[in-house]
């Protein structure tokens, strides 16, 4: 599962350990078992499958009781066994994953309540630079949408490629010429006009960046009459605290970049029984 | 400088562009140049010399008019230019760097002002996965210290390693064997007993972990007279916004997990010409 | 200039060269210069913006007299100098990019021609091992479409797939429930009730697997009356010298393993003067 | 076997997935099996022995019914299982490699099989990028001779090398002061005179270069009246469909590019029960 | 154990294997067993344990009679077995691996056990090549101490950082600033003046270097009596058969490069049963 | 030249610096030049070349009044400027390249001038683990030969394999159904009657393993006798002091382990000016 970024973490606590581990050295050959523990009331885990395969890599067993998105409680939520030299140098590594993670799945899955599956909730390319493939793997465990992974995903006609291009006509004509079938083209515009000329050009996705709520939503509907397959994205300025105010039937897609530029931590601990 | 982590980012931007930028590809060959801009009243800078290598090694030239650590205002800091397609691919992961280690710095800057010279203020390896050493960065330019780098650094003996050693002193010991003279050896210590163990065990450093301001203020005290050549660091539950209260001639050092287990992007943009 | 490739070609050459090449290395230090000949009447050429970044890496010099894409005839196409040693160890790597690239390149653009622009000729994931980016790359030069080109790309529910999940409405149901917005979903139909299926479903793109031309006309008219977004593409056992029998208005791309699976170098040379 | 190949393909699937293959992400976890099957009437298979070690580094069950270099005929060739989301994600990679790799092999036997074991059928180094390995693999199943395997083997001077040197005879005796006694030096020839000026410098091989058939073998007698130890070599121009025009008890090998150069799959699919 | 140093060693192997082992390959698919044997009288065995984890990452049993660090007489000290192939290209890996960590070890050790305790045996950053960790972990293994790993560890003042800094109180000033609480910082003095500027600017450790055996000593003595924390290294010219010379109650530490810098291997072998 | 090398040092230094060279960080941006000396009457030098293309790659300039194979006396032996953290983070591995390759090219050197042209003197593969390549290029520069540089390279057919086919006879033949013309087979042979059944069975070279010195010039001469174009190797027990005993005009290479196996550095230094 998530092959790479296994291989990575993987790749990440051998750099970690550097050369040995000097704390754990007398330890190795003696077998312990611990615990994973949530130290705080309530989270949205995510890791899981991810930590289980790296434990795998260190002939450490792990047992977890719960799965990626479900909500737990405080408390156990895996049990751990293995040499202990190995487990404890994989124990900070673990813990970060599962922290940083279901922090990000935690987070987003507070959102998207909030929306009551009015509209989608995605992620951005403001993400921890090295970590983008967890956060968007926590952002599904969140019950988000990812949004595009890399470059050559989705073509994405901003700002900047505006001013290159001349026009929006002539950047989604030109890109459209390589393009595959198989992607979508969604161009960002920062006014009414542009969103219609982007409709026009041929986008599939509609990015209405930085509108106020009502001016996005009597956008958005003025859009949809006239291009109904067209999907309407809004972004930028949006806080998550107030995304009630943000939802229109018209508007399919609303992004934060806060979902992965702000990070904070779940806590939890392993402890050696 | 620091050239592990600049060839990691490099790398890191030719996975991003994955295959080819779709909506940059037909932009190649064409010359632009652009700007760098800090969009909030104020931070710390951190990333300049890692990003200006990074640039380096796209073809792009930039030129900032600070350097990291400084103290910025809104506006300007650099002026980019180069092949429109290298730098519309460098854009976002340039950006997420500039915003990542300024935050952190920003914030580590926030703390040891407070702080006023008279303790130093420790990150821990409580970092975001494969981000550590940018981390580590921005808390050095942040006036900060960057604690250890790995697990071959300074052998850190924790509540885990004790249960398994059976003691402090065994632990020490053992680890006294093979560890290198030029490293330092610490010792978590949950109560004043532990603490003074530590130090008779030969520890150079002790971290009171989770004591309250005024406990340990008295419990370093007490161990400065006995062994005055021991560090004494304070960590666990420590809120950074009331730093003050645990400010103490005793202590040397205080660490903070939420340095890097927590983070906020400043805000910057990249606006080309 | 897809950095990825550049880089894993600069890694392919210092790994032929293994060691040293003991026939070129009393060589070095010796300045060359010399031409590089289309061998062959016509050819549509691939690879020399790749070409060019993997020389600048091995500090050769080169001039190509064409661009990707461009249809020449025989003779020189570039001109290319710089250290004996550095050249003779390029110098197959070099040839084997272009013989093979051009071939792509002027296959597909054979098979665009007879297209007349009414259909989009796309690859598939037969690609040859390792050198799938090459190749997709090459059916850009030569006006194709490259299709996806991992794995997270536009979702692909093809027969196994079926087979697992129940049915085609499962499974689109289920990969939606993950799939970004920014992403396609794609459904294999092996006969017209599947494909009405797959459009009930909420697939982007449904591909016709092995019908017979007129059938597959046919078929696609009646799915384009009812679904007209959806786009049609036909595969499986399209034999591309009689590609003008599968042209028909309601189906919007023809996508051909043997594009990719089937491989005839162009024939080029590097003569040194 | 073949480490570095496995791990290479290893490699690729990671890649290849990417980051999560969405269409098959909800069917991790469920076990399935299937089998590989020849969808020709015959063909040389080859891939066996690698596709094994692959699948066992994701945890594939896989038992194949031949072996490599065998032939088979139409029908299942393996049968394969394991969970259905690793299955899926290396399906088309190890499809492909299959049908490349087989496709090699039978090329190669064909040819093999005409010349009557009276000469070696060697490949070149025009082999596709990235995949050299593989194919010369594919020709030992074959029964052809793989020929060098990187520039550091059997040193090898060729027309542009003379140019440089001056002389064949000066070229071979600026080789020979660095070349280990256990490596064999080969001098491309495009006349009698070099042919045997090379056999007089002391190279072990002489390559015939674009010889007409019975030029070639009467040259190819002289040489080894004179010189009986050196092994002659035939190469260039020559047409596979009539290697035996080729044939001669004074040549010990033809090399032929287009073993390599050309690729057609051979047609394998994989079907979940 | 020493994750780094393993994953290094496997690939190592597969690098050495390159394609395949011709004069193995036939082998493969055999089952075979035998015994690793000490050739000289006796050797401070070292590897292992590196040497168990490489094997098993080839599917090779191997059962060592020793551990590392352990002195052993002339003869068998492991049994190995596995398949024919994997033991063939992996022996001579083993053998230099095992030749040349005991080479490492048993020269320590001799030197150790002439200190009879009073002073620690330290290796110094003239290594091999590439081959730092596995010495250092000889070194261990043979009771010394590896000194520094990397160049961010304890941080080392000598010579040519005194020039460009212009002083040693400058230099440690300015290091100071950076460098973490958690590490240690020693500065090189060439004269007792030197060695008291450093220890008043704060160094941890002070290296006396090439100092006479009775002026070191009496330096040290002066040193400590001033600064009795300050840790004394010796080193620079030292000639490891005349270890006895500088041994003196007020030196912590001697120095050698020569642990690393001269190599002899022990003589191992593997013979096949 | 030797791409993999220089890369693989530059990955090293990359991997020395680890995070930051505290001792030096203060200094960056500050130019500075010196001088790289060597300390010893005499040597021959080596890594010349390697070490000039890595300090390209560090932005450092350097200029060497000598070149690879070169005898140099005491004294300056190159130039050395650039940014002073840069040179400092590779100055101890640049010179541990050049006094590690020196030290082998030199003694090689010493023997290849005993043996006064009337044999090869060959390396082994007893190399140090992870520096094969450094080493032979180093006996190149002192005049001797490489022997083969991996696994498929020279078919070597050694005891264990002798062993495992069973015969010397059955091990050639297998091997010879996969190895390719353009290499050499080579048999180690313990007595005479191997040694004739090695030329029997076609093996371009036999290897006297073990023999002493009159008995091996007995054995290759009865061997030339019969089969004048087999190479006679000798090898085993052979001190390189007394290298003379076992001049014969009938043996052609003697190869030696100690050659690699036994280090001594050649004493280097820098001096910043």
């Amino acid at each position: 599962m998530s092959e790479k970024i296994v291989e990575a973490l993987v790749e990440l606590i051998r750099k970690d350990e550097h050369f040995i581990d000097f704390a754990s050295y007398p330890l190795r050959g003696k077998n312990v078992s611990g615990e994973i523990l949530l130290k705080e009331p309530s989270a949205v885990v995510s890791g899981v499958e991810i930590v289980q395969d790296v434990c795998k890599r260190f002939n450490l067993t792990i047992q977890f009781s719960c799965k990626d998105g479900d909500v737990v409680g405080k408390g156990s939520i895996a049990k751990i066994s293995g040499d202990a030299y190995n487990l404890l140098i994989c124990e900070r590594t673990i813990l970060n994953v599962l922290s940083f993670m279901s922090g990000v799945a935690t987070k987003v899955r507070n959102i998207v309540e909030k929306t009551k599956g009015k509209v989608k909730i995605a992620a951005t390319r403001k993400t921890i630079p090295f970590t983008g493939e967890l956060q968007k793997l926590a952002v599904i465990h969140g019950g988000g949408d990812t949004h595009r992974l890399n470059l050559s995903d989705c073509a994405m006609i901003k700002d900047n490629h505006i001013k290159l291009y001349g026009s929006i006509s002539e950047a989604v004509k030109q890109v459209k010429k390589i393009l595959s079938f198989s992607k979508k083209i969604e161009v960002e515009a920062e006014n009414e006009q542009m969103a219609f000329e982007a409709c026009e050009a041929g986008a599939d996705i509609v990015m209405l960046d930085n509108f106020a709520p009502q001016e996005a939503c009597r956008v958005a509907k003025a859009l949809k009459e006239k291009y109904p397959h067209v999907l309407i994205e809004l972004s930028g300025g949006v806080n998550p605290d107030k995304i009630e105010e943000y939802l229109c039937e018209y508007i399919d897609v609303i992004s934060i970049g806060r979902l992965t530029s702000e990070v904070k931590y779940i806590d939890f601990s392993l402890e050696i029984e």
